[in-house]
């Protein structure tokens, strides 16, 4: 859900269309975040084991409940089409950082719970002696950290993200800025930073048009 | 360390300065990581445990092999005088990237560290029947995660980056581009993307001022 602004495939379609893929394969997520948490408790109760007392429940739960906030917060602000251009535009890089320390924060919870699994259902022989299983499960956390390293990496490189040159071309025309467009082409109410973020981004819009025309590939978009 | 970049007060700080302080600081910082290292070895070895059984040490002894590659690639290539700009250049986002992962990744091996020493250190009461032992250290390892979760804030946040105004004011008489001063100043000499990233950077240049000058904080600068 996270890298969807960052597939280049991704940029023919439209905003709405994408916004829709990252909300949709997040409500997913939580959906089977909530129903593993049940599972969780469910499998506590039934065994005697007392909930919530691990380090692994506590921020697990955290995130877990700032993930539906974040989810909740996303769809309100980003999806409908209630919210004003300056509340989007001044909430997305709150969005873009807490959706990306939310997802190191899971993996974290995710790596104190192979920790604990291992010390409880490894008994003989125990975890300290090294079974077999229990180098599968560390490899297998050390792959999670990997993932993770990927995931931030890809999120976070500004050449990456989506070219906003349809933004450069509804802008072309000024004085008439479309409402409801784009966080970022109507930024032109805003105060003057932000026109001078507006400046840079269509340079960096028709620099990205550059190298596309270059690489020949402007055909394919 | 990795907020040095971040503080206001660092601003009239020479680069170099700055950059000495947060090779200090790391400096102290691995020695500590290594002399811990050791420390656990030492126990480990007394108490008769088997070493590098767990997926704490996995993940904590590869974040420290990476922190001293850092560490030492960032000495070289930022603290000597001899890696050429565009190296630099190239290097300086990979180089905050690690860093910050590798940052995280400490995070994540610490956390993992309470929940092995909770469930092994406490006997009668026992971990799953939260003495407050339990309640006092899982509330510590939450503020590390809220710890964590606020210096990767500060460190992503583009505003609070330090104000590239010295870079403009060299710029100004632009075609004699001094050698060796900055890494954003001389990338006059790159290629067409790194020229429209260098006007951007200016554009920022005179944003920043001109909010300096509106606060009137000029003359503490």
């Amino acid at each position: 859900a996270i890298i969807v602004y960052r597939l280049p495939w991704t940029w023919k379609c439209s905003k709405l269309l994408m916004k829709c893929i990252h909300a949709g394969l997040n409500t997913i997520a939580m959906i089977l975040a909530i129903v593993s948490m049940v599972a969780a408790f469910d499998f506590h109760n039934a065994s005697n084991i007392p909930n919530m007392y691990s380090l692994h429940s506590w921020i697990g739960l955290t995130a877990v409940i700032f993930y539906c906030l974040q989810l909740f917060s996303g769809f309100a602000v980003f999806l409908l089409p209630f919210a004003p251009v300056r509340l989007r535009a001044a909430l997305k890089p709150i969005h873009v950082y807490s959706g990306l320390t939310i997802f190191a924060t899971v993996i974290a919870t995710a790596l104190m719970g192979i920790t604990e699994k291992l010390i409880f259902g490894l008994e003989n022989p125990s975890y300290s002696a090294s079974p077999p299983e229990a180098t599968l499960v560390n490899s297998l956390g050390l792959l999670l950290v990997v993932f993770g390293s990927l995931i931030l990496w890809m999120a976070s490189r500004p050449h990456w993200k989506r070219p906003p040159e349809e933004n450069a071309k509804i802008l072309r025309p000024i004085g008439a800025a479309p409402e409801g467009t784009e966080v970022e082409s109507t930024m032109t109410n805003s105060s003057n930073a932000d026109k001078s973020d507006l400046r840079s981004n269509t340079e960096e819009a028709r620099k990205q048009n550059i190298k596309f025309d270059e690489a020949g590939q402007r055909s394919t978009m």
